[in-house]
């Protein structure tokens, strides 16, 4: 079977390098070590090394790791709210944070705005003290992309409110501002092109200052068994040993190349595809306004998207349907850090040639 | 680096099958594939058959996939407890469970034992109805194993309570009797011999139903919210994929081989571990009721465990030290389906050789 290209919106392409570093890890037998042992924490440590560095992680910031990103919606509402959030909603993933708030019995408030477009400064409620702001900064169910400066906007008309920032699929591509945000989340099989199964949850002070005045609700997953067991580089429960080992490999990998050249060809494929969809009658861009585009899911509305999707799996190009309701309405389109130039453009092509 | 054998109570050595499914896994891209897709729904359907008919499974069990055993514990207790648990704690693992309760509000009633021993059903109390009895089958920190016929006895006194049993390291060599157990779980770094990162939770209807009585308690790892995915074989969030993979892989070549064999061989290779220790003087069972000695997780107690580790380490055999207080006073070992009965004895003429 000739071997496909996942442009999926993740799980989606493994980075280029993790076969490799998954040999070495089964021949040093990390799936065998203990997880309260030496030779794990030295890998959570390596891991977290690395990951500081990659996003210039302020020192007060600690990365704790959960199963998956959506675990991170609830412990981090568990843990550092009362009962006052606010979410800025524009899609499905943005629409299920505030529902999980919702479930835990809080009083979500919702700001909300049609798929595709962007929750503005301006449309957020004024004399209202969130105690947490859920910003989605790339919605991956539409491609819509929340611009930085709204978040230094929300972080100026909530100056005490803790700001949680979804990146879930636009980390390590997008420089969040980390001096300006408390609480941030991610899952593997999307930028970083991992296999499924890990969360990484980065909190700073403030964040834990807040939860630790939340009390009655402690968890094997609360702030502070989290944190006890993080200064001994552990985890509260057993692990994802070998995906913390690999993620920590995979962003020595991305060290080395330079986040700086990621980011100049992420903005570079991006821009193929974007044009390319201008140029377009039948397949367009499903964010109109040009800043809110995502860089790394580009989504497309057009009439016949399933059968191109069908085309172009029949090339071994794998991208991905529309999500939900938009399902038969939209491909997704991942361009991942482990997504080469060549590929984009080979991805292009191939588009170009089947639609109008 | 000469390869290790790890007789480690989990993680521990990979069963012997993993690396070439993983290989498969790889080569046909599973990693890449959606977790919302028809081709992921397979491998769920794949495993949970091959568990079906591993386990002897009644038709009225479904299986879920969690981050972990430990977030079973905690999912169990939300969803099937409004405020009375009852727990035979003999060891660390017991002891969380019950935590657990304790930290979601719940009315934990603990009937404790000195390590190494079990509760006995005389020793429950009377007059009193739990709503679920928490039962941990092999105490993975103590070796220490409560008999079946105990579960049965517990069944009949609690004729309503939901029966929660941790087989944890003792699945699928325990032949657990599901017809009269309600909630079962594991993590498959165990007996199952895979990496780290996924905890398997059986539940049957009558759980289920129990669940459905407890309102307000609802989250995205909910009954409601794991059944509603089951039926279509997802997950409610994004799952180890790899690792639900591989354990349908594993369980087939565990069905092939035949559990009646992997039971004997088992019985056979603990018989060889347990004569060993009862040979010595300055290395002895720690759990001294022989009924009650687990087959899967052989402890043993002496005043030199640390070096005898250490040595045995120095030879490639990695044991596990024991557990929290007995760090220098045990040592543990794991007889797994993996260990292969020339592994145990290789580990025991070791042993013999180093300990009077």
């Amino acid at each position: 079977m000739k071997r496909k290209i996942y442009f999926t919106p993740g799980p989606s392409a493994l980075y280029f390098t993790v076969e490799e570093h998954l040999r070495t890890a089964f021949k040093n037998q990390i799936p065998s070590i203990s997880h309260r042992g030496e030779e794990f924490s030295n890998i959570y440590r390596d891991t977290d090394k690395n990951l500081r560095e990659l996003l210039s992680l302020p020192e007060d910031y600690c990365v704790f790791f959960t199963g998956s990103a959506t675990e991170v919606w609830e412990r981090m509402l568990q843990s550092s709210v009362r009962s006052e959030s606010l979410h800025l909603v524009n899609g499905a993933f943005s629409r299920r944070f505030s529902n999980i708030a919702g479930q835990l019995d809080l009083n979500p408030r919702v700001v909300e705005v049609p798929p595709g477009q962007i929750v503005t400064v301006d449309q957020l409620p004024d004399n209202y003290e969130p105690e947490l702001v859920g910003v989605t900064h790339n919605e991956t169910s539409t491609g819509a992309m929340q611009p930085l400066e709204d978040i230094r906007a929300i972080r100026e008309k909530y100056p005490e409110a803790l700001i949680a920032v979804d990146v879930v699929s636009s980390l390590p591509v997008v420089p969040l501002p980390f001096d300006i945000v408390d609480s941030a989340y991610f899952s593997v099989q999307k930028c970083f092109g991992l296999p499924s199964g890990l969360g990484v949850w980065l909190v700073n002070n403030k964040f834990i200052e807040k939860a630790r005045h939340i009390t009655g609700r402690s968890s094997y997953h609360g702030i502070d068994s989290f944190l006890s067991n993080y200064r001994k580089y552990q985890t509260p429960a057993t692990p994802n040993v070998l995906s913390i080992y690999l993620l920590g490999k995979v962003v020595g990998d991305m060290l080395e190349k330079g986040l700086d050249r990621i980011r100049m060809e992420t903005r570079y494929k991006s821009a193929i595809l974007y044009h390319l969809l201008e140029s377009k009658v039948e397949l367009t861009p499903f964010v109109e306004h040009q800043a809110w585009r995502s860089e790394t899911i580009i989504v497309a509305k057009g009439k016949q998207t399933g059968s191109l999707a069908e085309a172009l799996a029949q090339k071994g190009l794998v991208v991905g349907r529309g999500y939900g309701e938009f399902k038969n309405d939209h491909i997704r389109i991942a361009n991942f850090p482990t997504h080469s130039k060549e590929q984009i453009e080979m991805l292009a092509d191939q588009i170009d040639g089947m639609v109008n």
